[in-house]
């Protein structure tokens, strides 16, 4: 009797549960990702200290170059030996500067609810950034504009996988280059309420970029609240310039984190050797964290890079392939040696088009890199032909296979266990599940169903209109920017924000820049 | 002087290296992968714990049906207990039965260079097989039939990430079904000389692989040399039919592996709950494990499964989900709990066409039964549309990806990490590493250039006529049937092969079966 009240209970509960689910607008972003199952490591302890020698040995004898005297006196200031642009660093001096880097720290979102942790076991999915070009919502390549970006921004706003709205997802070339920076913060501080990145195009631009978070969050609110973040590029090998040293400098001041990314094309400026091109590029990185503490200590830093393999055949950048995977799993384990967050590339690839080369690619890379234990994994949505365009269709399929990953590396939920097991008796052999109240109650929790992968008949999807995955995928984000509703700023702050791009356009230059690409 | 020596050497020696690789045929198997990174484990011991005793209670108190009578008279003879057709199977006896399985073996082919181990850190990548339907090399759809199946023979046997040539690829169409297992098995013996499977879809068809087995290997070396494998699916949950269990008693009997493969669609045939599904699936697995020792006590067997989700839409398997991933993780873990090799099922999806979602259902698939260890890794090549086609063009892309997770999977290579690291130096901050002659010598071997990827500028890939990734792979499938050179098999062995099937097909009535699919 007892059982049977309960079967009736939960069968109606689960079917209107489901019916639920089914109608309501499934767009609330999932927590950050704390990660359930094991990171992949492949070295042991000794390999990872060989990793370290290596990388410590290149520092001291080989040197970095720093082209930028700021950079030059700051480090002649503390001790370092600095010969013309060459820095020499000696080991205990990198151990002494990085200690001080947090090991974990709060991302703060406009929208409280969507801050997220970083470093750790604690990783966030983050949007594509600086495509030049964009397939659009009818899969037209061409080049983006100011609304086009704000179309990703919105998507990114409504796609559970994503936790932030990056900044220049694809560059707004119907806005002077100069002053684009404004225009790409604003717009992501406008159109979502989760983290965004800031620009790091120039040193005054990440200035501005600072000054319009001071205006967002309040400027004492900065100093113990990191708010943004600002990439910046290495030349690799072993060289970091001016302009990123520059955008460094305004980000660590105001303790905003940056992630030191050395730009790496395996085999062409590094050596043609997997373990040795992560021993330069942890060379390069851990130069660069070094000198965030230089510029002030304990501010927040990434533990960044770019990393790709070039073809022999064209020279691009390939992505998909073993070492990449390998140089990942190497990366997190001297990541964490160092106790540092760390930042990789997600869904890189080469494909020109939505295709199965673009698939296997994205997908590869996306499990990889969960595998590594990445934290702040970047280039997660849109990205295309090696990061010339952002594709509108592959930008919500890449979104939602993020949140399958979320929900693999959160690993098993053993929640009902008990319960669930207690079904297989009931069932017995032979029989099936499909009307058991316990599948009724958590088949949809259980198991996650995607919205972007058909699995009908092939007859079924015939009489559908044989629709591919470009389409399906269009179909939704159109769907999905119909349903948009804009998280609306503080009115005082959004007057604000305006007066000081409308007063900084008005310092800038524009002329004759609408259609450079920095 | 010397260094300048060096250099010139190398240098030569690299381009005349490289163009060989460049020239050569690169059909040469890879060998057997002999993993170097760790395994997934996402549960602790006691985690491994509770699945084994939720199995083990499954195996006592609910039972497994064994549909079969001499099945049931074997239970009976050995003590278990036998209700009507259900097997009650007291945990002691399990783990007593299963612990004569061999943790690893040699699995042998025609050429002795071909041979594998399998189990432990060991494994092979097997093609799909059994599809009704195939796209072929204009990417049609249609019934195939005895020269497709001997097409993708071909394939396997060129392609170097592919370790078997499998059985039935594609269903033959063209032959009445209740003879086909002969032409089948001859085909594959025939058209490669890699290591091959055993039709079981009968016990008299699986007597007559047997049969062929011997005439092929000689009746003696089969006894110590499992030469083939069969995969016996379960009817889930918790049922075992007559046809499997006869097959399986056939290999058992002449020490051939069998696969003892529960067929789970989660959530219909299994809990709703991914633990809950994986206790039912290792007690139905352990059953057959068992079983295959009442019939043989030591004869090689593996853990096996099929493992999908099912879609709310549609009821149709769906791969490439978080749960697919965490499922093979965590049957790994149960199989080495065991000591008994495992096989997983690796590019399944269910994609109408070679597209995007192929592509990333492939890769994520593909990523994850790498990491979770599995060793005997099926439809590895050319799995579409849930099985019901293999597409020729997905086929060579796959067997691609699977050379790419071999080299993952092999691990990091530090042989020459010291010369690397010292062309650090001799580069120097700013340089670039292409003209090195460490980079000379090395760039081929140390990154994997994918054939079919296309990694061009949109520039030069549009000059080149904008050729998808199907056609890319449907000429590359073209250029290595060109290429094909059959291994000769032994003129006594073809002949006593022919004459065998020409005396079955006397014996069994071939009426009205063409156009049927089992």
């Amino acid at each position: 009797m007892i059982v049977e009240e309960r079967k009736t209970r939960s069968r109606s509960g689960g079917r209107s549960a489901r019916r639920a689910l089914r109608t309501a607008p499934k767009h609330d972003m999932l927590p950050g990702l704390t990660r359930g199952i094991p990171v992949c490591e492949v070295m042991d302890g000794a390999q990872v200290e060989r990793i370290d020698a290596a990388s410590m040995d290149i520092l001291e004898n080989v040197g970095v170059q720093f082209r930028d005297p700021i950079a030059l006196e700051d480090w002649t200031r503390i001790g370092a030996k600095v010969v013309g642009e060459l820095v020499y660093l000696d080991r205990g001096l990198v151990r002494e500067l990085i200690s001080t880097i947090p090991e974990t720290f709060t991302y703060h979102a406009r929208d409280p609810m969507k801050n997220v942790a970083l470093g750790g076991p604690h990783s966030i999915f983050v949007p594509m950034t600086g495509a030049p070009f964009l397939r659009d919502l009818d899969d037209v390549r061409r080049n983006p504009t100011l609304d086009d970006l704000a179309m990703f921004h919105k998507l990114s706003h409504m796609l559970p996988g994503l936790h932030s709205s990056a900044h220049h997802i694809v560059e707004p070339y119907d806005h002077p280059i100069s002053q684009r920076h404004l225009r790409i913060t604003y717009s992501s501080m406008k159109h979502s309420d989760k983290t965004f990145m800031g620009m790091t195009t120039s040193p005054k631009n990440a200035e501005d970029v600072m000054e319009m978070c001071a205006i967002l969050f309040g400027e004492d609110f900065l100093e113990d609240h990191p708010v943004t973040t600002g990439n910046c590029n290495g030349n690799s090998p072993l060289v970091w310039d001016e302009t990123m040293l520059g955008a460094m400098r305004a980000f660590c001041k105001r303790k905003q984190p940056v992630l030191c990314s050395p730009f790496v094309l395996g085999g062409a400026n590094t050596p043609a050797s997997v373990p040795a091109t992560v021993a330069q590029l942890n060379a390069e990185a851990l130069s660069a964290l070094a000198y965030s503490q230089v510029i002030r200590k304990g501010a927040p830093a990434i533990y960044g890079h770019y990393l790709s393999t070039v073809s022999m055949k064209s020279g691009a950048p390939m992505a998909g392939t073993p070492e990449i995977s390998l140089m990942n799993f190497m990366i997190g384990q001297m990541a964490r040696f160092y106790g540092i967050p760390w930042r990789t590339s997600n869904t890189l690839g080469g494909a020109k088009t939505f295709d199965a080369q673009a698939g296997y690619e994205s997908g590869t890379n996306l499990q990889s890199v969960i595998h590594a234990g990445a934290n702040y994994i970047w280039h997660s949505a849109g990205w295309n032909e090696a990061g010339m365009h952002c594709s509108t269709a592959k930008f919500v399929v890449d979104a939602e296979q993020c949140a399958m990953a979320h929900k693999m590396a959160r690993g098993v939920d053993w929640g009902d266990f008990d319960q669930a097991v207690a079904a297989v008796p009931d069932v017995g052999p032979g029989g099936h599940y499909l009307g058991h109240p316990h599948t009724q109650e958590n088949f949809q929790t259980a198991f996650f169903m995607p919205e972007l992968f058909d699995n009908n008949s092939i007859e079924q999807w015939v009489a559908e209109g044989s629709v591919e995955i470009t389409e399906r995928a269009l179909n939704y984000a159109r769907k999905l920017l119909s349903e948009y509703q804009e998280p609306k700023l503080d009115e005082a702050k959004d007057e604000a924000l305006l007066d000081y791009i409308a007063r900084r356009e008005r310092d800038i230059p524009a002329a004759d820049e609408l259609n450079q690409n920095y």
